[in-house]
């Protein structure tokens, strides 16, 4: 390595960015690839390719079995995932204890969106992407949505396609890159690193990819079940805002969130799979005989068009349709929206922003009534000129079967107080902005409204 | 609560506080107390009052034994800490695996100073406080420093002074508020709540306290085990440094870090603290056939001005001093500091900032001198010229008996490069307050090596 002895400083500025992204935000029709082309494109993707799902009994998955003493559920290879047995304590909460299985996969996998310049404007690389546990299978991804495991080539498949412009030497300016968590119901201690890498290459388009503006992934995201999860996710990292005005300072929001992780801890332990307390193992499914929450199962996909053609692999299949909304004010012409300090049972620190309400109503069936979460009424009960943003989206189709949440932004009425009440918090954009730039402050549904409220108009 | 339709907004200025605290570190000679007399003062509390500590064999532990199936050292009242065993799977280290005691002590702790304006200069409210492990008893402590544990009052003592002054709903402003974690070799996911809290109100001042500047805490800190290592965690956290400028801008560092760990990870399991491979348990020690490392030992103590006047527990004996350092360089004048991106096994991200070197050199004795970490040498055989921060200080006292490490700053020669090796990179000033309002980025060790920086003139 060549010894430098001196190199030119740079200053820190977050807001640098802000600029370039807002300019893409701004164009919702473009020359590139017009929206009615886009309708098109993407029709013509779903039927360009043979998919299937269907529901087998676990005896039928290959190279997963029931292992150990505790009877996980394993890959023979040791990676990907394992569903294992949890107890969690959580001395604060409506339910003190509890059992459950719950997803361990402790790899960081990769959700990155490459952008290139077009006259001027960054575009993003958008993959028309099957995923197993999607209701309509096709939905619009990140360009490279891969565990390590994937990209690695544990699966002895095809190469994960443009992965090399987010892991290989003298790749482009990383414009984005936070390690940002996952469903703390459903896996322990998940996350994945949310990338944006910019481009001056001339990238090959393969059939499945198209470039889009900010503002034209912004108008998809109203329509149900189109763009995923992980783009989601990757989008709300992306800085948009340069008033750094809020009604609280970064400090006080940082501090909110520090003792809410330090004042009810929640603790928990593994567990063997076999003999959970309250679920039971058939062929099919673990599951609850009340049916409440979700139940494991097994399937086996098929899409001629991913790096391995046909595979068999466990997955989670949440029961009932989630419900997650911020309440949204302006506070002297700022927006903000009123964040939850929310405890999940496989989040690392216990602790993120989640939003205002974030729920399955299902779950809240007698003999559950009383502990219905607050604003949940609110919520359910908008009057719709109240309503600025709503949306059933899915969750991640690789892990979680047919799982999906209606997403909402709700003006509040007045009768909401900028004095919140305990564990809540009135943040606006600028907020979010500077808290995503860090691992695992914000979770995966309050990420998805952050993408959403960017949205808006 | 009322309802409040509006509010002033406030502007988020993360540089706000710096002067404040700036003017604090330019008084390094007081009219408050002078150095003279506080070291009158100092000599007087060590003498006040009666200390001592003894080795016991474990079965003298009152309230703690070796309980359940894997032979875990425990509290009987499940507080404090446990001592457990882990196993480690490191696949990219020198020593791809092994077993090892480890504490476990989930809750989040106080490491709290108080700070209150004399005369227009911050002052903070220092403790002389005996530690069972410190090898002088007594040194110089945070205002408050408990476990959850200490302050809820499981073990039945006098309250925590001042503790009011963090906890209470009124309490003043929040100057610093950052989960910090501990050493990852010897604590699994074990954090505090660092935290400088301002007051505008008459503190009653007790015999064993006294408010001092920061500059005069700086003077403090080339002293030899006094200033303990929860004042120089906390005071990591206080920004000093209005040069936003450095050599990588924030973004590049981030990524830097997200890629160390994505990267290489590590993963742990617990296992039975009985019977751990490599290690051997006798009526006084857990320790290893090689004396390598530490071994886990039982002490009692006695202190008249404790919240428990004499206890019994565990604590945790490091073999052989360790030596912690940063290679230092000023680049277009702005001084950076080489950072290691570390895996160490209890850390809950696996990776965070230490420092250039962190070893303790006898465990590279034969056979294991092939395993000697980088830039060790360049740190012991500095030119006296070259060095220019040098003190044995020592670790947490409450945990650690008689744990010491040499923590030097060493002006870096023109032979290490800017471009710095892989896992290594240079950081200013300015980036450390930066990280460290956000948890778990900067260990502990760097955190004291940050604090020493701080103290530079």
């Amino acid at each position: 390595m060549a010894t430098v002895s001196s190199r030119p400083l740079v200053r820190d500025d977050p807001l640098r960015l802000v600029d370039r992204f807002a300019a893409s935000a701004a164009v919702d029709e473009d020359a590139f690839m017009s929206t009615a082309e886009f309708s098109a494109w993407f029709t013509a993707r779903q039927r360009s390719h043979a998919f299937s799902v269907r529901r087998i009994p676990f005896a039928e998955l290959a190279g997963w079995s029931f292992v150990g003493d505790g009877g996980e559920l394993r890959h023979q290879s040791g990676k990907f995932f394992t569903v294992e047995g949890l107890r969690v304590h959580d001395p604060a909460g409506p339910v003190t204890e509890w059992h459950q299985p719950i997803m361990n996969q402790p790899e960081i996998g990769v959700l990155g969106l490459l952008v290139k310049e077009f006259d001027g404007v960054l575009h993003f690389l958008m993959q028309a992407k099957m995923e197993p546990g999607n209701v309509n299978l096709v939905q619009l991804s990140p360009t490279v949505q891969a565990t390590r495991s994937n990209y690695s080539r544990v699966h002895k498949g095809a190469g994960v396609k443009y992965i090399e412009y987010f892991t290989a030497p003298g790749r482009g300016p990383v414009l984005v890159d936070s390690a940002q968590s996952e469903h703390g119901t459903w896996f322990l201690g998940k996350r994945n690193r949310n990338m944006v890498v910019e481009t001056a290459a001339d990238v090959p388009l393969d059939d499945d990819y198209c470039w889009l503006t900010l503002g034209q992934i912004a108008r998809l995201l109203r329509i149900d079940n189109l763009v995923n999860m992980d783009i989601r996710t990757v989008l709300s990292c992306v800085p948009l805002t340069t008033d750094t005005r809020g009604v609280h300072t970064m400090g006080e929001v940082l501090s909110w969130l520090t003792e809410a992780r330090a004042t009810h801890q929640l603790t928990t332990a593994p567990v063997p799979l076999a003999g959970l307390p309250d679920w039971r193992q058939d062929a099919e499914r673990i599951f609850r005989p009340d049916e409440r929450f979700f139940s494991v199962i097994a399937v086996e996909a098929s899409a001629d068009n991913r790096e391995v053609k046909s595979w068999t692999q466990p997955i989670f299949h949440p029961h009932g349709q989630g419900v997650a909304a911020f309440l949204h004010r302006r506070i002297e012409g700022v927006p903000h929206v009123l964040a939850h300090a929310r405890r999940e049972a496989g989040l690392r620190e216990n602790v993120e922003i989640g939003p205002t309400v974030q729920a399955t109503p299902d779950n809240y069936r007698t003999p559950c009534e009383e502990m219905r979460p607050d604003f949940l009424d609110d919520v359910l009960h908008a009057d719709p000129s109240r309503i600025l943003f709503d949306a059933v989206l899915s969750e991640e189709g690789g892990r979680l079967f047919h799982a999906q949440s209606r997403y909402m932004i709700i003006e509040a009425d007045d009768g909401i107080p900028i004095d919140a009440p305990p564990g809540y918090l009135w943040l606006s954009p600028y907020q979010f902005d500077a808290l995503l730039r860090h691992p695992c402050y914000v979770n995966v549904q309050a990420r998805t409204l952050v993408a959403c409220l960017k949205s808006l108009r």
